[in-house]
């Protein structure tokens, strides 16, 4: 359509004849004069139809909701009308009628009335409301930060296979595919490949996409198919060379975001999003759990922490240094996989970090082994069988720096940014151990 | 390494002392005098090593082909090494030993020697070498290059999901996954996700993900995982307004990789890359097929054409319109899927082109059929399941724009613009039927 305006520019069309498409919404008909609202990606805007208009006036008995609809009028400006502009329409043509029964409402308030199943049962209608295309507007932007921050910093970009000969990391909840006539696994982490990246002397990668993962849990923070950023650089001197360069790229999509949506963010989700200061708080893990045996929260996990000492250790941050984030360093190599290095003065101890955002880990990051011997050694510590993972214990053997690098999971930011309850709002479509479909 | 210098930047420091670091290659002890190239991501740079410098001195026969390490010492002009300078070593430290035999030579010219599949089975090796390293830095702006534009002119970014309750399009040649107590199946493309999106009203959007094909086949074009640029846009009078829209996405991935990088590409691949000019192209189908009746090409595939036409079709536009691009428009329904609109004035074609760069189909787009019952008339037609398809018609009950989209391989993108001859080497890491390792 060559002549149409974007509703969010009409008020830079105000006294003019333009032409408009969208949805049609809240469709009233007040005798004389008819009302809806159109709404487009950009925006809504009520049309008002007159009786003198005839075609319009006629038609307008035949438009059901959600049909999309093109509307040619005059720009008005009008206090009543909601964002103080409406058209009147001359014309107005029906692109594509809806069915007059639809699945689930799409403009009416109050979500609390169909279920978050039914919602996502009809994805394509529950998108449509501007609260969660906003979400989808905000991933775009989110991850067009974080490349932004990759580009300019000599990242390059890779994207390593999601088919692999045999189970990645721990061999347990990998997806099995029949793969002609033998098996294959779906890479639930480019870990093995990004270090591999290293090996090849690639310096700086990232990579974004999917994971897979066969745990069969139903929690409101895990799918079985997720987007993973991935990043991963050379010739570090230590995992603080990997932090820092995180919450840079953290920081600079924040201030994207902020910059553009904060006032779409308060009015729909009614959050306050702070551009967090640079550097983010820190603590070790021993640091924070002397901190929560003082707040008296159980220690549930061993050298690890509870969703519940996540979420507490994040209000103290809070209260105490005024931010949302902190990242929890030097985890025991009890809870970590066998490539993350260990302290030089303390074998316990290894070289790696979570960052948590509100109360939920976002992201885990290390420095790893990259010393041949060492990482066979270590392997062999945790119990694995080096024949699965010789080709990337091969990485190390011909000349190889030392690396670190960091996994984030994008609709857990997505969740900390609007506040949601759940995983299943965060991503274009969900995918978990019942849902399969749309 | 917080002083490192990379080596492109050293002609900045000539007569000073710095710091680098790379692998260690071409090796050469000429008793009082010994040399080594050093090579990060950046470049190469000689570095000679003096008697005088007496811990250097020893230490360098102790280093082996491709081990890490720094170098140390003063940055020297000198016509007689390889790109004018070389560093005068007073320092040398291995940070990570190589094993003293390679499994496959790293810098020695003449890849011959090697073969592909012994190359792709030391990837992280083959990778080192500065003309492999070229394909992914290239690989990183044609995807940047894509995404500004995306960005720019209001694309949205999906991420569909990967697994799938039925298989995708065809049903032919899907991968399937063990899903818990089920099966599922691995997407062939994110078509129908990114027409949800058009019916979500999202309006512009792109996805880049992987898509699986389990064809069995061992082509030196086909691999059973690839990465697909996707994009689809709403409100659309024809799908003349998709191949404007790709065109110039391609011309300013183009643009942006010959102005960083036209000098490599002819240095290491002997190849010129024209900025095509806009608009590319266009030949009907219909043209096309009478274009190569009169060049005796043999008609081996009725409304398509064969591998041999494709390079024919492409040589006869190179001729006659000094392009290497040219798009072929109007496919007969025979051998378009089913959810391609029809020519209102010729229900034999479709509203539908593929795009063809110096002989090979880059791309394949269309204006979708919207209109629900023409939908499941055609979908009936080509003897589809319409069980298996219902939660995607029914994105078209409900209000949907006319819409169209193209998929597009950056990997064929990738062989076109180095003139490489298998698209193994056009991927970070290959798969095929019989390749899952490394």
């Amino acid at each position: 359509m060559k002549n149409r305006v974007m509703i969010k520019d009409l008020n830079s069309h105000i006294g003019k004849e333009v032409e408009t498409a969208g949805f049609a919404r809240a469709i009233r008909d007040q005798g004389n004069v008819k009302f809806l609202m159109v709404s487009d990606i950009s925006g809504e805007v009520q049309a008002v139809v007159l009786k003198n208009h005839k075609e319009a006036y006629e038609l307008f008995k035949k438009i059901t909701l959600e049909s999309v609809i093109s509307v040619k009028g005059l720009v008005k400006s009008e206090k009543q009308a909601p964002g103080g502009m409406e058209i009147e329409a001359k014309n107005i043509e029906i692109l594509s009628l809806a069915e007059p029964e639809l699945p689930i409402p799409v403009y009416e308030k109050g979500e609390g009335e169909t279920s978050l199943d039914k919602r996502l049962d009809w994805r394509f209608l529950d998108l449509r409301k501007s609260k969660n295309a906003l979400i989808i507007k905000i991933w775009t932007l989110l991850e067009a930060g974080f490349r932004n921050y990759w580009t300019d910093n000599n990242y390059l970009e890779i994207h390593s296979p999601k088919f692999m000969a045999s189970a990645s990391e721990s061999g347990a909840d990998v997806f099995e595919v029949k793969y002609f006539n033998r098996k294959a696994y779906l890479a639930q982490s480019p870990q093995f490949y990004k270090q591999m990246a290293m090996a090849a002397g690639l310096e700086r990668v990232f990579e974004v996409g999917p994971v897979f993962r066969a745990e069969p849990s139903f929690t409101s923070r895990h799918a079985t198919e997720f987007i993973g950023f991935d990043a991963e650089i050379s010739y570090i001197n230590s995992y603080q060379d990997v932090i820092k360069e995180l919450e840079e790229t953290i920081h600079r999509s924040i201030v994207a975001i902020t910059k553009t949506y904060a006032l779409d963010i308060k009015k729909h989700f009614n959050r306050e999003l702070p551009v967090p200061k640079l550097p983010f708080p820190q603590l070790s893990m021993k640091e924070a759990k002397k901190i929560l045996a003082k707040l008296k929260v159980p220690n549930e996990r061993d050298g690890d922490l509870s969703p519940e000492e996540e979420r507490q250790i994040c209000e103290y941050v809070k209260e105490k240094y005024h931010h949302e984030f902190v990242f929890i360093t030097d985890y025991p190599v009890s809870v970590r996989p066998f490539y993350h290095m260990r302290h030089k003065d303390d074998q316990k101890l290894t070289c790696s970090f979570d960052l948590l955002w509100n109360g939920v880990e976002i992201t885990t990051g290390a420095q790893r082994e990259h010393r041949y011997e060492v990482l066979v050694k270590q392997a062999q510590e945790k119990g694995l069988d080096l024949k699965g993972i010789k080709f990337y214990l091969d990485f190390f053997k011909y000349g190889c720096p030392a690396h670190g690098g960091y996994g984030l999971g994008p609709a857990r930011m997505i969740i900390k940014i609007f506040n949601l309850e759940n995983v299943r709002e965060a991503t274009y479509l969900y995918r978990g151990v019942k849902r399969l479909e749309p």
